[in-house]
């Protein structure tokens, strides 16, 4: 069973090396619709998105991501390659909440939430022939400061995007067998 | 710009009511090798799945999810009437863990790469005329036990998934001014 949807899920791949080429305004555009309609829990939206172009702020935050856990990242190089980074942030409290109390053993759901979300962008990234990495090592509150998020919002991931100039090969799959099981774990 | 996948990423909605018609194994395949086409930290690919079939299991998960927290869980009637039901579980410490130790403020990412992967599973799904409810507001631990999820493990949602016979229309979405914003926040 196949079809473009199902193509472009299998097809997708994790790219860190990008052309030096601009994104049309009209496809960013599309990217980021690709995050407004995502799915979130009871419909609470949690994502705050900076775009970042700026070539002085994008050296920033490299330096940043380099300056402590996230001193070999791969992608380090991406975030000054890449015409545009995203910088996915979420509001806390409000996912997996109700009446201002967590709900689940699972606390705040921003994560979760913030998953779907950038799934939906990748997956948009790709279908319009872009590339992207979503990038989690390194120290979260550094990379924040120049881009002053707020209190009471995290950031979360780091995402360069952009006309891939090398497409990796995929890494190794855990097969279905591995980790799918019927009616109990 | 729009094409197949940004279709399917807009036109997608949360479903709570299907048809009496099973699911393919083809497809039910196609579904599963979606999940197994997600990124993850570092190629962790933490999601473990339980396939749940069996009519007294989905009556047993439905008592449990309407016993607390999720008593009214407006999805608690999809887990039964749903052909079939996914239960998404995670195993803990991995994603995002270095040598065992945790490499960023958020700890475990396991919330946000089982984000990644049921997003694949529900446009997947959407893309081969399906749909699908992710459930997380019910008592997780309740409901992980008949399910014998072990030790090391969490079940995080629920995903009931068929044909529907009632597809709702789109929440109200934030505009996109309200949540992007260009090189600070």
């Amino acid at each position: 069973m196949s079809n473009e949807v199902v193509k472009a899920i299998k097809e997708r791949r994790t790219i860190r090396n990008f052309e030096d080429k601009p994104i049309p305004d009209d496809v960013l555009q599309t990217l980021l619709e690709a995050i407004q309609w995502a799915p979130s829990w009871a419909n609470t939206q949690c994502w705050e998105v900076v775009v970042i172009k700026d070539p002085d702020m994008k050296e920033r935050i490299k330096a940043s991501v380099q300056d402590g856990v996230g001193k070999n990242n791969p992608a380090a190089k991406s975030v000054v390659q890449a015409p545009v980074v995203l910088a996915v942030c979420a509001r806390l409290k409000d996912s997996g909440y109700k009446k201002g109390e967590a709900t689940t053993k699972f606390g705040d759901w921003f994560m979760f939430d913030l998953g779907l979300a950038c799934q939906n962008f990748s997956l948009a990234a790709h279908s319009l022939g872009l590339g992207s990495v979503m990038m989690g090592l390194f120290d979260h509150d550094k990379v924040a400061e120049p881009l002053t998020v707020p209190q009471g919002y995290e950031l979360v991931t780091l995402i360069p995007v952009g006309y891939p100039s090398k497409i990796p090969s995929a890494p190794k799959r855990r097969a279905l067998e591995e980790f799918v099981r019927e009616n109990s774990f």
